[in-house]
């Protein structure tokens, strides 16, 4: 998927959201677990019921590995299940990784071939040959962490640097950049840091940023679309606990297209209001 | 496990090597092919053919991954067959992980409970509450990436910051050392980079630390130990493919051994060479 076919789903769905399917098995409704993969299950209702709002869904690899083989059942179901029946939605795995290159190429092979991932989110601490293998596949996107939105952020995305003068997450910014482009490197953006999208968007205009932090974690979608928006919108918005849980009776479904839809009637305005649509 | 008893395991087996499980299904011996689970039954023979002079197993997630649930299952299988037949072995899962707190907790019952890993390797890049989810496991380990042995180990470990002046690699050590112990928290130190190790026992004199990039990736055993040594050995230095791939015939468990054995020999003159034994 290219950067333009992101913002031509992005303008038809009049919405920039993805949906995190962190699916906590231990807190799902109880008339899930006649099923043979109650995590499937509820992924492919939450699915069924949001994705006329959603532009990609992110499938955070630990609530999968916590459960095992069956886990990874679950979440190849999912993608597939995805795959089969949006195939125009971009489905990232929230995995984080990043090793030596002979390991990255095996991790790259996992997500990209063994799974059919569009994305993956990956840690730069390890540099540039951690990284590349990832974008050397046609069509697929890495997505690197800058500026994340927990409070450990500060422990070191924020140091200055003695020569540059700028943190850290502006130095991953700015070495990376040129290691992929804009239709395959994308970087994650921590919504309770909005004000910090001004000096990002002067570093990279056109790549797209993957902003989580809006909802449970308390960032604030207006500054996001203030601050983050380019020319192609240039945003694609995480919610999770929000949506997924916005009811965790068995009306759970129905509860988050309601809660999507909100979130997405929230984006529509803010598309117009930058004549993004 | 706690650091005496790494340190009297050395001492029993003259040795502090690790061997790195980052088995390969594509480069197996065609025999193993008529097992159900190969890779299982390569670590198994690889694991009985070395266990006398190896202190811990690594098992590099990236190989397990790249299987989907076949791999799952091959990992689960061997680190039970570890855990059951050579109780006193160190067993590290090479993840690479950090996520946020409530993902971290996640990958945290992934490793500790669902499987019963000793220790896992995580990246420092979103600070303390993505590291301290794993650290709240009674006699569990965090292993921390500081200064790894890739060539991207430069891109941004080793940014000089404003305030201290020191790299960011050091910054990690400084910061994180009191977020665990030395019976729960080890540092990922290349071998590559010895020289540094000078400066980081000064930090952290009593800590162990997990050297991988001896053998395929060039590292140093001597200089490793002159400048990494404390008084309980502090040192367990890993070599995955120069030892699980000394032979890759149907004679690869016989050549693993022969070369674990080589290590350890070069390992026990060291630890006598520095009276540790």
């Amino acid at each position: 998927m290219t950067t333009d076919q992101l913002f031509k789903q992005i303008q038809q769905k009049q919405s920039f959201l993805c949906i995190g399917l962190d699916t906590d098995y231990n807190i799902l409704p109880k008339i899930l677990m006649k099923h043979e993969y109650p995590v499937f299950e509820f992924n492919r209702q939450i699915i069924d019921a949001t994705a006329d709002y959603a532009i990609a869904y992110k499938l955070n690899m630990a609530f999968y590995e916590v459960l095992g083989t069956v886990g990874w059942v679950s979440l190849e179901m999912t993608v597939d299940y995805i795959r089969e029946k949006f195939p125009d939605i971009f489905i990232i795995a929230d995995a984080k990784r990043g090793d030596i290159g002979n390991t990255s190429k095996m991790y790259a092979k996992a997500f990209f071939d063994k799974i059919n991932f569009d994305a993956i989110t990956l840690s730069p601490y390890m540099g540039a040959d951690s990284i590349t293998p990832f974008l050397e596949y046609h069509n697929k996107w890495v997505i690197l962490l800058a500026l994340t939105s927990n409070p450990g952020a500060d422990d070191f995305q924020q140091l200055i640097d003695r020569e540059m003068g700028i943190p850290l997450y502006e130095n991953v910014i700015r070495k990376s950049r040129n290691w992929g482009g804009k239709n395959n490197l994308m970087y994650v953006v921590g919504a309770t840091r909005a004000e910090m999208l001004i000096n990002i968007r002067k570093i990279i205009p056109y790549h797209f940023l993957l902003i989580p932090g809006v909802g449970a974690q308390g960032g604030n979608l207006a500054d996001v679309a203030q601050y983050g928006f380019n020319n192609q919108c240039g945003l694609i918005v995480n919610s999770s606990r929000a949506i997924i849980y916005a009811d965790c009776t068995n009306d759970f479904a129905k509860a988050a297209r309601e809660k999507a839809r909100e979130v997405q009637e929230e984006m529509c305005k803010l598309l117009i209001r930058y004549q993004l649509l």
